[in-house]
């Protein structure tokens, strides 16, 4: 099977730079080609930025997954950071390291992939690079555009602020889970909230944001440390995923536990401040997707009502 | 010796962001610590963007060079995108995946380049992420600002530009071929050529620019398609770096070949318009750095005067 090797580093450039098109794109004066892309930023918006890599046997396994989905997760990821920012995409840069004997139908997958969900959430790739390394891996750079001044950060919050999640929790850990015991492939992709992002900034009721990429136990402690803060969860309000509880039992884990403490939901979390007259149905309304509320913010520095679950570590 | 992995992730992130400093800069709204960073592009810019990686044993081995140069290095070699844009830095991000069991110094060596790197040229270090990984990379993306319609792009080459390099070629092939050879450590550091990219710009009198990364070789074929024409080159005015062809020599290499196959010497390349009445003198006044023209385009679309010599492959 032809490999890598045989295509050569322009070669490769050339394979990719043919499949993301030349279709102009509003805010990109030059795309791939160049020394650099150049992007426009409109008036009165600032720009967002954010890195976040995959590499193989740390954050997937070719095994169990098409190089299609792999290319459409590692983008998705991204914009998840900007969603969580109530940022709007604007371009996205790949540096892609490849061992030289990786066949070429594999990179054709994470292409086809990445192009695919670059057309759907219209979020021009203008640039990056490959390079030879022993392992595959993945590190994007997402750019997008948010009013000046606007952006849902994480130090916002308020002792009282009412906590809520996007979706439902756990299924990505369940997806892993079946993936890990070779039950199933990995084919379950998350959802980036761009648009419920763009609501909560539209509204003006956010006091702070961030996504779950890490699970709601270690997430809710980045949150609350950035705005010096606590918080309180009722675990019997987490909105698990469908189907958790039953895939779950089947696999003797225990569904909560997975809910609080799985990665990979990139479901929304965020504070609303307690004196705004939100209501869950309301927020789901105006979000376009389920919101459900799982506490509220306090003032004693802790996390109550998860018990000692923690997120899981990289290292 | 302590390891990457007695620290795990949030606490390597904490010790980067530490080491990175917290002072408010231009055009940073927001660092290190959210899910993006916010970056204001002032009005009448755009945004330059580029990615690049350096992965150990490819681009770097750890055994040659100390890591404080190894982040000098990797910082240095993006911003010569932005220079070759004529851009002004603005911000960057780094993926960085390292092994588990890397040593700490090795990691706050690296950091320690980075920071000294990020100060001297302004570009404030605003996130990134860490992750494991087999061997040793860093992707890093830098952003810098332009004049809106006036960055210097590789398509703008005319059927009789003259063309011209900054500084000297072939020193990086040398310090590389005896570091390869054990006989000295690897310190050399390219310079970015910013200001020099920043006064082609102001000049207004630069057709087409790019940095020499691959080799003059190389990226002179990049060039010259980018525009669909030819060059000839005078391969007796290339500017040799000093020492070049006496350390060429001690090692057996032909100092030629190496100034015009060798990459990673990061100078300017570019064509000034035939009708432009410009010296090597007073180019090398205004761009603040030696200016040598080597050459001229042509419309054969071919590569006259450098022999069969090509620049280097990564695969």
């Amino acid at each position: 099977m032809r490999t890598v090797a045989d295509l050569g580093e322009f070669g490769l450039i050339d394979r990719i730079a043919r499949r993301t098109g030349v279709a102009p794109a509003r805010g990109v004066t030059l795309g791939i080609g160049d020394d650099a892309a150049l992007l426009r930023v409109r008036k009165g918006f600032e720009l967002a930025v954010s890195t976040d890599t995959l590499v193989e046997d740390v954050h997937f396994r070719l095994a169990n997954q098409a190089p299609r989905t792999l290319g459409r997760r590692a983008l998705r990821i991204n914009l998840s950071d900007l969603a969580a920012m109530g940022a709007r995409p604007l371009a996205f840069t790949l540096a892609l390291a490849l061992p030289a004997d990786l066949p070429i139908p594999i990179v054709d997958g994470l292409v086809a992939g990445l192009v695919f969900e670059s057309r759907a959430f219209e979020i021009p790739w203008v640039g990056g690079n490959v390079t030879r390394a022993r392992e595959l891996s993945l590190s994007i750079t997402v750019m997008g555009e948010v009013e000046r001044g606007r952006a849902l950060r994480r130090d916002g919050l308020a002792v009282g602020d009412r906590l809520f999640v996007t979706g439902a929790l756990g299924g990505a850990a369940l997806a892993l889970a079946r993936a890990e015991r070779g039950l199933a492939r990995l084919t379950r992709l998350p959802e980036p909230r761009i648009a419920a992002g763009r609501a909560l900034l539209r509204g003006g009721i956010c006091s702070a944001c961030l996504d779950l990429s890490d699970g709601l136990a270690g997430d809710l402690r980045h949150l609350t440390r950035a705005s010096g803060v606590g918080a309180e969860i009722e675990l019997s309000r987490l909105p698990l995923a469908r189907g958790l509880e039953r895939g779950a039992a089947a696999l003797g884990l225990d569904a909560q536990a997975m809910a609080v403490r799985g990665g990979e939901d990139y479901e929304l979390l965020f504070g609303v401040g307690a004196a705004r007259r939100v209501t869950e149905r309301g927020l789901t309304r105006s979000l376009g997707t389920a919101v459900t509320e799982i506490g509220h913010v306090t003032g004693t520095g802790r996390i109550a009502g998860l018990g000692s679950a923690r997120g899981h570590r990289h290292f």
